[in-house]
């Protein structure tokens, strides 16, 4: 360890970028630490892609001991801490910056317990979604938080954007399943929140962390809920001959207390895209579709469609089908999950991630169009939207500045529509680069600074991932530079 | 308004106390402050009433604009507010101290909005937990966290302690229930909090103001879920020769995956002063009693009951006894929700709010009798077993000191003991005076420094609540008066 009591000054890039990655390697086992121009590669950006930064280097720890002496040895020389669990962020949450280092928590991938007494699983941090729900499977278990990256995308990048998925209707997001965190503060201590109980003495930190892009502290472990799998599910399409019908059939649906496990909705642009990747059935007659997922007993899922259909009925709808097989089950959340990437194949896009009240979808989807036109661009909607949290893609061509700047331009229309109709930013993919200058349109100054008052409580030199969640302007003194 | 820089130093009490209520006055509408001393009597304790104290003056605003400008002043001259829903807290949360004004929310008690498209409901702090349901009943609707003060106890003082009920393993406590708030930050800001949307952009201030118990700001208004009434729904009894046996039962349903609306338990103790008060049918010849609500259609309770008599009889139950109607069922509800008033009539108690994990309920039990025995003292276990959230009301003599010492001695250990097995101090009444002392042995250094420099970040000078939830001692320098 380079025993000085300061680092050479950031200027002086080369040497400090020396003497960082010599003392890290005395910390970390030499398979944890990545500093070779081409390894680095693979950590210059996430799933957001709007741009890449090389970080200084990249600690890939095994045990929370490692995480702490790694935050432990930042925290006295001040060095930016980017925390990455697989890099699947859609909001640029785990885009590095050139005088940090990335912490990614991939290499902790363990299942640490399985408690089906108490219905929980602990986890270190770098375990994907899927795997939870694919071990205990077995077992008749679950865990339900699904978004459409849970192939690849970690626990600990999940808690830090309270992720959701289509499933989180019924279920909720990950704070709602989320129990208790092992986690490094920004001085490198080891702080356990909640657990198996029911809440918490004192203040609600877990709920707190839960959803603050890692600025407040490095989750190593994470103890979540397991919820038993339904004797049955059944996803079944309703098409509609408008948006806006099938968005006010949504509200009622809601607004009548029914919960079905999930109901996504697609319009025309994504029926087609999606169908003509995953061949799913959806229907091509309709000018919008929405899957509605029910489950439980026969009787159950019989009762609960019954009532949604009448819905439906009172909205125009064209087509009802019911899937007849497991197999057409699969195909129609196949083709649903892969939205995204099916869209990648026709052309570039941004995705947004708005929520608004039910109550304004078909307004919100109306409006969006709108702005859409008059931009001359493409949207297609696919989304949850029984959650209202809507994703429309502006499609664009990312090789036409022109064309890219006007998808900004509408992406950032889109999302103030959102806040204006009584609506949120972002839903489940985090503020990140993306969003952080509009969280003006969303926050007054008051807001902003008791936020970031939160923040400088946990980490008072905003060294934790300083770049995301708040505008550059309007930072705490010496705060704006990050 | 005294337009001085300073006030009276708190040895001053009565010019300072004179100053303050003048000063108030121009603040508020007469009918809206209280300083008379017999006016102030109802307000020297709460339902926790281990002692009294007279505050300064009660200051009862009608709308958020008074209580910023109360806010506002008391700020400006350091003066400590304690604030009030109805004053039903078991914690003592909503004890005032002397040097204190009670900012007491009861007359803001209006329902500002029902919004069925979205399922909310927008109510002034002030409204009680009940009225709610009872407003929104007609058209199908309820709120969900039923404490059994819901009669009395105030959405804004639910929001405070998180507070739970009966029917909150099915569908979540307070937290889980609350989309929004309206609140009024220590210098008389006023933020809003959530909306009618999911998530939030940024941290989830939300969830952190949520079971702060009034330390983080004043919570004027409150958007809160609504949920459709089932179908129908069933309590049934289920008696058992040991409450190792019922706890052990409890573990095996929700280990299984089942979540009934409510699983409550009683032990003989606790069945006995029930019945007697309640007329309510429980079985007087069993050691320990579950009341298991189901609902849902006639199908959907019939299947779940059927898996949860096949669990019952693998615990050896000795009786199973549906309820044969709605009075039948409005008795049995009756019983359980007078248990701590019922007994009440039979001798003083002290009532505990431990939460444990669920594998660990039978073996808590046993340990708690263990305890009560040493200290020769009687016990009543009446509580959420579902949620592992443990009520044991410990009975003596509060004539004899001798007696009252002992079980605040029992009282400690039983709430070591959950800690110990994994659980936690409070499930929903909270810390706020009884357990602030408790508080390490839950938490160590690092916890409680790391939420009270978050409690700092809110309330810099301590003034809101200052006496709660934190031990006096190890406080930040010049907070350990309060």
């Amino acid at each position: 360890m380079n025993q000085i009591a300061f680092l050479p000054a950031r200027e002086d890039v080369l040497s400090r970028r020396k003497i960082i990655i010599e003392d890290l390697a005395e910390l970390l086992p030499a398979e944890c630490l990545v500093h070779e121009a081409r390894e680095l590669v693979p950590f210059e950006t996430d799933a957001f892609i709007s741009y890449r930064r090389v970080p200084l280097a990249v600690a890939l720890p095994k045990t929370t001991a490692q995480v702490a002496a790694v935050m432990k040895y930042c925290h006295r020389y001040k060095i930016p801490v980017v925390p990455r669990g697989a890099g699947t962020s859609l909001s640029g949450g785990a885009i590095p910056q050139e005088d940090a280092i990335v912490l990614c928590l991939s290499k902790m991938s363990r299942i640490l317990e399985l408690d089906y007494p108490n219905r929980t699983a602990t986890v270190q941090a770098g375990v994907t979604n899927l795997s939870i729900s694919e071990t205990v499977g077995a077992d008749g278990f679950f865990y339900a938080p699904d978004p459409s990256s849970q192939l690849a995308c970690t626990i600990g990048g999940n808690i830090g954007m309270n992720s959701g998925g289509a499933h989180c209707l019924k279920y909720g997001v990950t704070t709602n399943n989320l129990l208790g965190v092992k986690m490094v503060l920004v001085d490198g201590t080891i702080i356990e929140l909640g657990g198996k109980h029911l809440d918490a003495a004192g203040y609600d930190l877990l709920g707190l962390v839960c959803g603050s892009e890692g600025q407040l502290g490095i989750v190593t472990e994470a103890t979540v809920r397991l919820i038993a799998k339904p004797e049955g599910a059944r996803p079944v399409l309703f098409g509609f001959p408008s948006s806006e019908a099938a968005g006010a059939c949504v509200a009622d649906i809601i607004g009548s207390g029914i919960i079905p496990v999930a109901i996504e909705f697609m319009d025309k642009p994504a029926i087609e895209i999606c169908e003509a990747f995953a061949k799913a059935g959806y229907p091509l007659d309709v000018e919008a579709l929405l899957i509605v997922e029910v489950e439980g007993s026969e009787a159950e899922m019989d009762a609960m469609l019954k009532s949604i259909v009448d819905i439906a009925g009172r909205h125009s709808v064209q087509t009802v089908r019911e899937c007849q097989s497991a197999t057409e089950a699969a195909l129609i959340w196949k083709g649903r999950k892969s939205a995204f990437g099916a869209t990648g194949r026709i052309a570039d896009y941004i995705c947004m991630d708005g929520t608004v009240p039910l109550s304004k979808l078909s307004y919100v989807l109306n409006k969006t169009s709108e702005i859409t036109d008059r931009f001359g661009l493409r949207v297609a909607n696919v989304f949850h939207a029984g959650d209202g949290n809507m994703h429309p893609l502006i499609l664009f061509n990312a090789n036409d500045p022109e064309d890219a700047a006007k998808a900004e331009a509408a992406g950032n229309e889109i999302l103030k529509l959102c806040v204006d109709a009584g609506g949120c930013l972002t839903g489940e993919h985090g503020v990140g680069i993306e969003k952080r200058d509009l969280m003006r349109h969303q926050y007054n100054d008051v807001d902003l600074n008791q936020q970031m008052a939160v923040r400088s409580a946990f980490d008072d030199g905003w060294i934790l991932n300083p770049s995301k969640v708040f505008p550059l302007e309007g930072r705490p003194e010496g705060r704006q530079d990050a």
